[in-house]
């Protein structure tokens, strides 16, 4: 199979990269964040969540944050919708695509919302239909794909079972996420190769986490499964909750800086996205984990003193 | 191409990865890596450097090390020689191979060792033939393979020229080293095609920086073309002398993690690994890079906790 020629890169920083900063991220710093990552060209950002406050206290300012953003035209804010509730507020706030999930391992499910995968999905069927009946797109979110940190092994049936859930409930756009990152090219592409056979390849998405730093050979592996969609985050914002101090989502500076290696059109300025990972990572105190990010921020620092 | 079910991991923190460590490491603690790097399954340790201690203080101990080190049987000791003098400490020393190195770019060996990349090589004529007449292993390390921080592009047509030049002095490895981390998996897949046809496929290897995180793509598309052979640098020691603060050699532990994912035979105890990157780590003060070996550490220790 041939690679893709563009592809589309999802920004998650402002949601799943913020959602575990333990101090409170002030709205115009996610507003700013949101701005910037439009203007350098991304035509898709997850940009909140409306969840319970209580759940996800970082994620409290969603109606704000969404109401503050300059709207790029053609560009997607997402929002994660856990229920109606949280479907009524991504409405209020026109969001132009909701988030719903489920995991493809039982013990996840089972751990984390006390419930099975398809009881799990089920819940989703009154949101996706309102979605649907308000034009408004859903991506559905395939959590512990290449692994889970309960079960170990989750089997490739198990997240071709819920592609299939997600199918069925009109999803737009369908994500195989690697959430402990876990995962390895040779599983990656099994993954791919299973699901693509149940869900068109065009609208199914890879989200890598780089926790065993393995997220950008995954990204090279479904690549040449053709797959055209990848998420990313930021500076490398977020983290694992399963493994303290390790790594979260896969850096969108490495991403990109791979992307431009192959050739493969993503129609964003890989530059800009280096000041702004700089930008987050210093307004929030967190240290910037984005490889190609550091290395390109030192490149750039030494020839302005080496100018002077 | 069928990927290889084996793999020869070529360890090189106890020389590429130390010798940029500006506090000296107690050559006790060089020895103890090295015996715990053996005993963990390599059977190839990159594990000193007769150079002038003028040029690098780091490694001057080379002697003692080599002296203290308990040799595991089948294992092979190699030591960088840069010149005869240094060659004739690698002898006295009972090296199993010797490591000699050229740029692919011009500009880099210019501004390195004042001299163009033919001349550089030729000086290691009498180094080569003097290690043949000794059976002592050669290695030929090519720098810049994949990007120059001089020029920037590195032709395809040089690399494969310095190959060329190290297979006429009898080189056994040749190694396709991106000192730097500038290359993206094309560009490694283009460059092994090419060096492939010159020199024998099972005795190239690749030695890529994670500088920019591609690191484990380029591996994963280096298996792709069929390559045996990988170095890397348990916990990531080692920097990058052009781009202060980045990252250096891949860490062992990601590519070990890599290859059990694969399926792909390295002979080595991850578990072990992800421990002698937490005694050298610890040893020098210095920050575990290794991705999976900060995973496997924290999943260790909690696991530990929830014992108690």
């Amino acid at each position: 199979m041939a690679m893709p020629q563009a592809v589309k890169i999802v920004e998650v920083g402002p949601r799943d990269g913020l959602q575990n900063e333990k101090e409170f991220v002030p709205t115009e710093v996610k507003i700013e964040l949101i701005n910037r990552l439009s203007a350098a060209g991304f035509r898709n950002v997850e940009a909140a969540s409306f969840v319970s406050p209580k759940w996800v206290p970082q994620m409290a300012d969603g109606a704000d944050v969404m109401a503050g953003i300059a709207r790029r035209p053609g560009t997607i804010y997402s929002v994660l919708t856990p229920n109606l509730r949280g479907f009524e507020g991504a409405v209020a706030a026109h969001a132009d695509e909701i988030v719903i999930f489920g995991a493809a391992s039982e013990a996840f499910s089972q751990k984390n919302i006390n419930c099975s995968i398809a009881e799990s999905i089920e819940r989703f069927v009154p949101v996706a239909q309102a979605a649907k009946e308000k034009g408004i797109r859903i991506r559905g979110s395939v959590s512990c794909s290449l692994g889970c940190p309960y079960q170990g092994e989750v089997p490739v049936a198990s997240v071709v079972d819920v592609v299939e859930r997600f199918a069925a409930l009109g999803c737009d756009e369908i994500d195989i996420a690697d959430t402990i990152g876990v995962g390895t090219p040779k599983r990656t592409r099994e993954v791919f190769a299973a699901v693509t056979q149940v869900f068109p390849r065009e609208r199914l998405s890879g989200h890598f986490h780089d926790t065993y730093g393995q997220a950008l050979a995954n990204i090279y592996a479904a690549l040449q499964e053709g797959i055209e969609i990848y998420h990313a985050s930021v500076a490398g914002l977020g983290g694992c909750p399963y493994a303290k101090g390790a790594t979260g989502n896969v850096a969108t500076e490495d991403v990109l800086y791979l992307m431009n290696g192959l050739g493969i059109d993503t129609g964003i300025d890989l530059a800009q996205v280096v000041e702004i990972g700089d930008f987050i990572s210093t307004s929030i105190g967190r240290p910037n984990v984005s490889r190609a990010g550091k290395a390109l921020l030192a490149k750039a620092r030494s020839e302005k003193t080496n100018c002077v």
